[in-house]
């Protein structure tokens, strides 16, 4: 049995954050708090987030349990909530339904078989660089360079993080000095490119959810993007797969 | 002759509330209103309204008579007006024109011909429950619904009032008891079944128009819908057949 | 070399003037500002503006030159600043782009071959009356006078100004008297008619941006359409062909 009250703000930036990756998700719901993490059907993109219980304003969790969403079907359900109204979530096995109320109106959504959806781990990465940027700043760039092409290279090095994205005739740049950054930890040159169809959903997440947006970047290498909410008690990180560029 | 100046918003919900129906509308301009009543096409749906002159700001009607109105043209000529501003209809027999004026702006509406166009009864109905609702109460169940069914199920009792919709896995529940509500009147349980595409038309109408809804309801009978605006001199009633429930 | 810094909203108006009559345009960068004039290919509407140094914050030209701007791509390029935000050009000949950036994010866009743009001459036009007219009332008529038919009539006497539109069945008036206007200077009674698609792109581009439009009519004759931004640092004048009557 599970039982749990949010602000539909927080519950609904979990699922829209899984939604731009897959349909489907197996959520984890512990006694601490609610875990999920999710590949895309190509694996180009991962997420993974964990919803403390500190986020909810009550959270009772008897036994460690995992359910099957539609992310969809829930999407749907939060919607006639406005972003500050609370939600309130209960599970109960032999239901076999996820019960959302909002105020006095209930919806009953039946859950997913999760005997078939696999579980995901999180590749071991070394990625030497680390990057605090402003989320609307980063969000803005991505959207310029969205308009000339489909794809996005990112720089970091000593003093500056850059993106760079080319089109057939045009060219964007966004150059960031540490100054212009929360911060910046890079000891060598770093360059990856990126899909921006994916990166694109990832910031829009993030924006308005978060000020600050941390990018950690190799070379040739995956990025990961994380964002925190609710004082830190949601974790939203996701891993996005490089473009090979070929030189 | 008919001359009357009038709220953009008065006249607007009007033909709005007409709209969800039909497509042309007679309506009677009498000395002391304008009357509507229409049936649907598929005579599911009925409105029956009145716009009492006292809803005017100034209203002068010499002779009765009815008009038949394109309500699509009507509409489309009120849209520039907001809905504060004030809207002068003038209508002179010889003309066969509806003048609306909004500012210095004049647009003269052909009308249709009446003859052709039926007389409309209302039937005599004993709905034996009577269910004060908050309106935006109602309309986000009714939406709600809407998302896995096409039609719900209304249900009184002495005690409480409730909505269900049943879809393929889900089921969405609204449970109101008699405290919750602005007021409730049924000495026995009823039950009926509508379809939600019409109901869900009527209740926006009446949503952002009047904070409370009235409900009368029977068993697999007609619903009727009512509300008031302009301090009670505006007033639409809606009438909904049943869909009958194959148990 | 140019180099100039300039409101957003200001630089946006001139790209959204122009680019409801072409896209591609040719823009003469001098030391006192910047200039355009250009006709649309089916030669019925022409937009002539110009863009003074005074508008800008910063604005720095070398040398005189002609730069062809690819409309579309440099409204895309401007959507990501906010109308007040601060917006810098620059143009340098060996580079053959032009810079533009919006705080630390530069996009560069490529220009195109000006020696195939025509130059655009203005015909010399005596048009008898001026009418200066509320733009928000002008557009709310051009804009009722569209839901009823594709050209409109406007008409200037010694007394009022006016527009009328005829539908199959409906008629669109607009019957301002001196009094109503801003100002009316017409010795004799003119009348001319004019396509509304033009029209009405013409005058939303005014509407939000001046209170006040000039419009300037003869007897079958083009209109002129004129108004002012940022002090009369920026003016924009359309001119537009008449439809000739068939009577």
């Amino acid at each position: 049995m599970f039982q749990g009250k949010i602000k539909a703000n927080f519950i609904k930036t979990i699922i829209d954050a899984t939604a731009i990756l897959v349909d489907e998700a197996k959520f984890k719901i512990a006694d601490d708090g609610i875990y999920g993490r999710t590949v895309d059907p190509a694996h180009v993109g991962m997420i993974d987030f964990k919803l403390k219980k500190e986020a909810f304003d009550d959270y009772d969790c008897k036994e460690e349990t995992e359910i099957g969403i539609d992310l969809d079907k829930l999407k749907t359900a939060l919607k006639v909530a406005t972003s500050e109204e609370m939600v309130e979530l209960k599970y109960e096995k032999e239901e076999g339904r996820l019960k959302v109320s909002i105020g006095n109106l209930t919806r009953k959504i039946a859950l997913l078989d999760v005997t078939e959806m696999p579980d995901t781990k999180i590749p071991s990465l070394e990625l030497p660089a680390e990057i605090v940027i402003s989320t609307v700043e980063f969000h803005q760039a991505i959207k310029a360079a969205e308009s000339i092409s489909d794809h996005v290279t990112l720089i970091a090095d000593k003093e500056s993080f850059e993106l760079v994205a080319e089109g057939d005739t045009d060219i964007v740049e966004l150059r960031l000095s540490k100054e212009q950054l929360y911060s910046l930890k890079c000891e060598e040159r770093v360059k990856s490119m990126f899909p921006l169809d994916y990166l694109s959903d990832m910031v829009k997440v993030a924006r308005g959810k978060s000020e600050e947006l941390t990018i950690n970047l190799g070379n040739n290498y995956p990025i990961k993007l994380s964002f925190e909410m609710a004082g830190g008690y949601i974790k939203i990180m996701y891993l996005l797969a490089p473009r090979i560029e070929s030189e």
